[in-house]
């Protein structure tokens, strides 16, 4: 294929388009906000598109559970969009290969084809914000399942007893180990009398405790509020034991909204990785990296994705 | 490759081998004692895949940890064995190509190449005795992970503040959802005034009771015995519904000493599941089904490591 492969990451209120030339740089680069409806996203895909100059191929990550044929079952943060035939309507209207998948997946795709794994066979990505997401690759393979919808990483029960997740369970790790669990343990701890230095940052309202101002005051020398992110490295590292038993990665990336503190992450995590991890001391240890592209990762992977996917 | 392809199943108390011709049936079976330490062992194994006229090549199932390589890194079942490099001492000895692999990952393998999960491509399958085992196929090829460790599932935790594991965590999946996890409800149940007709069936002794006497009671129509066995399905449901988030597979076998009473199990592990399932109402649900290939299924699934092992 030649030409220019354009991928567009669309977010809950914005979609992030970038263009690769066939050498795989990022030669362009557009946004415009994530518009409401079926319609109105489709026309803001293909507008978004053209005004790319797509060549080659499309490719589109969205928030959702995307089947292998490109459909959009279910959005959650995306107003009145659901079970959308993405794939098909794009490719009618640009006449250009589409590939369609979730957003975290194609973040994974873009560390593991350009980014911090490059060359690594059997990766997991985490993507740590609102909630979690994820993707897999096995044996050199992107991992999809059977009916596209692997890496959904985020709702793996770890406590049946712990907080209600919108997905209708209880304990779901990212009850725990995203940005809102960060949250969460911190107004824990505030409303326990803990944390009093960041509830003085937060003007008094413990509703108003967020990661930021934890991480802020934990830089400031504020034990409490280590003891707490050390708390939620022990939370991320459970999951990534778990995973670490089921699929034996050489490396996990960890992405997302909380990669920014991600040196006040890291020891915690990797403390309670190596506590937690099953028979830790005669096998070699799975790396744990944050993700190294940043806002564009999606939409860099959106735009590999048509490669991604064609590996039979 | 011709001639006969030899796979012998290590257990804990014996060595099951099965001899395979060129057509892959079984025409020859064998068994011993599992003996202690490493040379009985491998000298058994030597004996049994010459008097089983080893021609092809040699599989080995093992209940542990083993490399790519074919080390077995550990193996709390075994008497005096760990750290051994099987695969390369047979080879030596034999000169023929050997594979070995976890004993689990034997099974499923029987299960995909010949037994219940032929030409399903994403499968993964869950071992059930005293504790749980697993092996994961996905996009049609054997998962092994970065070092051969890939399918320890019945680490995964599902409840932090669980009992204690020997795995040196708490609340691992295999507390609830083995042959002794199934024993442990029951006689929790027993201890809480529960499950009468079960423990008169144990001679009073709560300590004595076990899955069969459990299941032989519900097949009597006592409801408490019921009850436990729903509590049950629900924690095997759990950790199906994490690995189906995880992984998307079309389809679980599920084996073990347990596949005895499938037909009791099986209905509350379905409701269960679809009660737990994220987003169960828009997505196809995977297959549960029981192993189909009995004893055997191990020592099988050994004599095709070799081919599942090639695939690039």
């Amino acid at each position: 294929m030649t030409g220019s492969r354009v991928g567009i990451d669309v977010g809950g209120t914005k979609c992030l388009a970038v263009v690769l030339d066939e050498a795989g740089t990022i030669v362009g680069e557009a946004r415009r906000p994530t518009p409401r409806g079926v319609d109105a996203l489709i026309g803001t895909l293909v507008e978004l598109a053209r005004e790319m100059g797509v060549g080659a191929s499309l490719g589109v990550g969205v928030p959702g559970l995307v089947t292998r044929a490109g459909r959009l079952l279910a959005a959650p943060n995306l107003l009145d969009v659901g079970n959308v035939e993405v794939g098909q309507m794009l490719s009618t209207a640009l006449a250009v290969p589409v590939e369609v998948d979730n957003d975290a997946t194609c973040a994974l795709v873009a560390e593991w084809r350009v980014g911090v794994a490059a060359g690594v066979d059997d990766v997991v990505m985490v993507t740590m914000g609102t909630g979690i997401g994820g993707g897999i690759v096995a044996g050199g393979r992107l991992l999809r399942g059977s009916n596209g919808f692997a890496g959904e990483i985020g709702h793996m029960v770890v406590d049946p007893d712990g907080p209600a997740c919108p997905c209708g369970r209880r304990g779901c790790w990212e009850r725990y180990a995203s940005g809102t669990g960060l949250a969460a343990l911190a107004r824990t701890a505030a409303s326990e009398g803990r944390l009093r230095g960041v509830v003085e940052l937060s003007g008094g309202s413990v509703s108003e405790i967020h990661g930021e101002l934890l991480c802020s005051a934990a830089r400031d020398g504020d034990v409490e509020a280590s003891a707490v992110i050390d708390q939620f490295g022990r939370w991320v590292a459970l999951g990534l034991v778990n995973l670490t038993n089921a699929l034996d990665p050489a490396m996990f990336v960890l992405g997302g909204g909380l990669a920014v503190d991600a040196d006040l992450y890291l020891p915690p995590i990797q403390h309670w990785f190596e506590a937690l991890l099953y028979s830790s001391d005669v096998r070699p240890h799975p790396l744990v990296r944050f993700a190294s592209l940043g806002e564009l990762a999606g939409a860099v992977g959106a735009a590999l994705l048509v490669d991604a996917h064609a590996v039979p």
